[in-house]
């Protein structure tokens, strides 16, 4: 049932190869920032809104604290949430003189520390981002092109979740399982499911739900992981799909299928396709409500935080249906 | 036309009487900790997503950015954004040995420094916050009850917006102007507009707009500011919304209509009737196609991060039409 | 030669009658806000700084940096870095318009991450902290009293350092060894150190180096320990010193001699007597050196960054010998 | 009296050629990534000691705060404190089950906030830092060379402050005021101190202190200020001074004397002299001290936290006298 011999090697030359078959650069213009949600007509939007079928709302996220997936590796830690006056504060009478009892709190997030959007600059294809812009563009300044602000009215539209872990009739994918393009559309067929242009497409493994009730999260954070296969790139393309979401760190299997080269489906997806990338994920919940009434197709709108220049945003997804 | 003379004194005592007579503690259980959002039911959620018409889509979230209003005043700045990685170091080959040339970032964000969710315990009533909570919940460790992870899920239904500016035909109704209760009757009956249980209300001052095309906060943040006076209270409850917005710093009119006491209508709006509030939100864009068309209501889906204990979130409410 | 038997028992009783025995309040007057290191006359920097005997001066701080000690418990991480402007966006040319080129940069540091000073205002004794201030002065905007301001001038003076290791011939103490009074005597007597009135006193337990050394933090950050014990205290006070510091995350010996108590020696040592305690101070170097001359005192200069309010700050002291 | 003509202007050629004469590259070995700290020997630390003749110590550091000079600008802001745990939570029950009563607190700043240390990575050269090495080596990771942690123990040593306010009988020099390397020789000589090899230079002009009296900041941050002028340069390297601080934001002054160069003192102190630079110093009190006894040299300790790769530190420093 398991698929996943050692993974056939892709070889840099193949991988830029693909890059270069699959880019959408000029596609809707030399200044545009947005990538494959211009695949999303308004005609879409009003169609995906009758998915709402009984009202039921999924929040897609996961919770935004310390017991997150983070490790600290490559500068990514988990929030940090301070309080800047508390109830205790009121409680004490350290508010008195202000006429007003409250709380105030702020928050320090890498924008890629959970449930999150990468921006078209979060990956770079050699000196360039999507469309062409140069990396450059890209300093400690933040991103001058291709900031996840860009797509701030974007993302809503039609939600289509391919639940592989219940197709398989497993809880989760074993980590290194890789979802070539052939399972998902046996999954999708399976479902009653048709995928096309415009729709944004959720991949459930069922890795972090595994992780959230083991309390563990393992290799989570950037090791081994279930995910989509490298063919699955020109699938993706074919169908015209706005983006694409997992439950998984970095939504691609891993280890790769590449020796030497780190997260060769994002080298192809995002500088190159334009496409916006969804990660972290929590699927289980939505999927089980999916698999009771037969529909996997809703009303999908996860409005990324307008943060000027940043190459991601968390994100609270929401699944209507 | 400009009904506001000198704001009428409200006295300490009729503040608590107003409290207490408007008070919604039980009134969903005594765990409850979501207040009216409680009144969006599936099929109110189901009949909202049939008002996306024409499929435009409207991201009602302000940049999260150092230009924003905040001066640091009550510990609240702007946001501050940091690069983890940048295009810069991919360009200057310091990614060489990584396999992958990527930008990463984070972001520390007081929760309420731009467009943003009030939790219900952002604001306290004496010793508690909503549906009687000890306010000592509240303490350095962030919200025990009531955090803002509570309502991740519900913040989706019927959007109408009330075009107080607008109806008055200026730009931005004047600092220290009430919009009291028969002012948003009026202007609904001119819209042709109900507004009905479950409805998130966003009204219109036109302040934030002012703000941003003149590049000029002045008295925004905390200062005077045009907003809803006391007496929306009880039409507010009568109503049983879900949820009130406003492009304001604070929703209520300041100077408000109390001597001693700072933002009376919080006192009441969000530990008494739990009342879920949302501030800053960019509503001119929105508005202009509200008038075009003469729909004035929408599918609004405004999903707070699900931050652990936060008593706030930074939002991109979206407004589906 | 390890004395350390399964540690005694201390009531609470036994602890509160000690904290009231030793305690310092109104030793120098009801509103000072710094304690022991009043012991410290001007006479006595003149005297320390003529133990500079041969221009050696060694940092006592470890590195502030991701690879620390803490794990996120009860708040406290590791230093986050991060770059404002870097080498790579001078390279890049993003400071072409700007006329130099430079790199800038900002740190996150809860103030007690590292080698670090508590402030007096750092642990209270039931509604007090020392010289009876209300503990309530000490919320979410700081400590209004007995912030670690109130020292930035007062950290210099003899230092002292017991070599307790050294003495006992080992690397580093076992964790849960007791440092009682009668130790440090023996220690002080075997070096030829006289410990007196206005000295910072140095204890190297050896914890600190060998998780250095070993890159394994193990129970470091709040766990097992070697440390001070109980008694010390009573020889603290008598000997009027100005302050006390070590190489391990909290100074006292844990598990401590209480059941129900966390930390009794900071009950007595902060809030009671006025004291000023060093935590995770890097001792081995200044040991070798120490002990290579039979030198052990030498001019100590540690001084706090004047954080306004803050309850302890990170420091780089210095000893000079 | 005031010698201040419009400044002459400083071509880049020029400019450029007092860089490579006065370069110490290769000094102090390949490898040195400390510069003129390198002038100090064990000796003259010793020396430094004995210059402690009445005990009184001087804390040079401004408060930390958000009260201090930032705007923002540059991505410069102040210090952000937060609390992690505080006396409100104590006396609100909320440590109870922990078994001790106390506060703890996180602090957020630019290295460069106030009170600071430049590290030699933190200005560059064309392509390169101090002694050479490659600027790409201060990436958003930090700084591989010459960052701050390279002098944690070096900052001591004998401090000379000339007070070139005080000398001219002013509170404080006026904005765009240059020091010029002959008014130093005359204040040194007014003043009866000779300035030599491995000391640290302190410059008083008194621009700080008139900021903190007056509560206004004007132009301090990055603006017109008083300070060294270019051919101190000279004067500096052919002292072998150790650092050079001063009590404005940026030591040299502004305007400076160059059209389109920035700061081009800098360019020629910290890459190519390798130059440790202090900024923003308190020394009004210290100068009246020295006034007051005539004795303008001391000890001098200002230890930088060692924040591993920082490009600066922020800095208590000690004159001891």
């Amino acid at each position: 049932m398991n698929d996943h011999a050692p993974p056939e090697v892709l070889t840099e030359e193949e991988l830029r190869a693909t890059c270069l078959r699959l880019r959408n650069w000029g596609r809707w213009g030399p200044e545009d920032q947005r990538g494959t949600v211009n695949h999303v007509t308004p005609e879409m939007v009003v169609a995906a809104s009758r998915l709402v079928r009984t009202g039921q709302s999924f929040s897609l996220a996961m919770p935004f604290d310390q017991n997150g997936p983070q490790t600290g590796r490559r500068g990514r830690h988990n929030p940090v949430h301070y309080m800047i006056q508390s109830g205790t504060d009121a409680h004490s009478g350290c508010q008195d003189a202000d006429g007003l009892r409250y709380a105030d709190d702020a928050v320090l997030m890498p924008t890629q520390c959970g449930t999150q959007w990468d921006a078209l600059s979060h990956v770079f294809y050699d000196e360039h981002m999507y469309n062409g812009f140069d990396l450059r563009l890209v300093s400690s300044r933040g991103a001058e092109r291709c900031g996840i602000e860009h797509v701030s009215d974007r993302m809503a539209g039609r939600g289509v979740l391919l639940d592989v872990a219940g197709h398989l009739g497993v809880a989760a994918l074993e980590d290194g399982f890789p979802i070539r393009a052939a399972l998902l559309e046996a999954v999708a067929e399976a479902q009653g499911t048709v995928v096309g242009a415009g729709d944004f497409l959720l991949v459930r493994t069922g890795q972090l739900g595994r992780c959230l009730d083991s309390g563990d999260w393992g290799t989570f954070a950037g090791g081994a992981a279930p995910g989509l296969a490298f063919d699955t790139l020109d699938w993706i393309q074919d169908r015209c799909l706005a983006a694409v979401c997992s439950d998984t760190f970095a939504i691609e299997v891993r280890p790769e299928a590449t020796r030497t080269i780190r997260r060769p489906w994002h080298w192809v997806a995002i500088p190159n396709i334009g496409l916006s990338v969804g990660e972290i994920f929590v699927l289980d919940p939505l999927a089980e409500a999916c698999r009771a009434d037969g529909h996997f197709d809703f009303l999908f709108v996860a409005p990324p935080l307008p943060i000027t220049g940043a190459v991601g945003s968390p994100v609270n997804p929401m699944a209507l249906r």
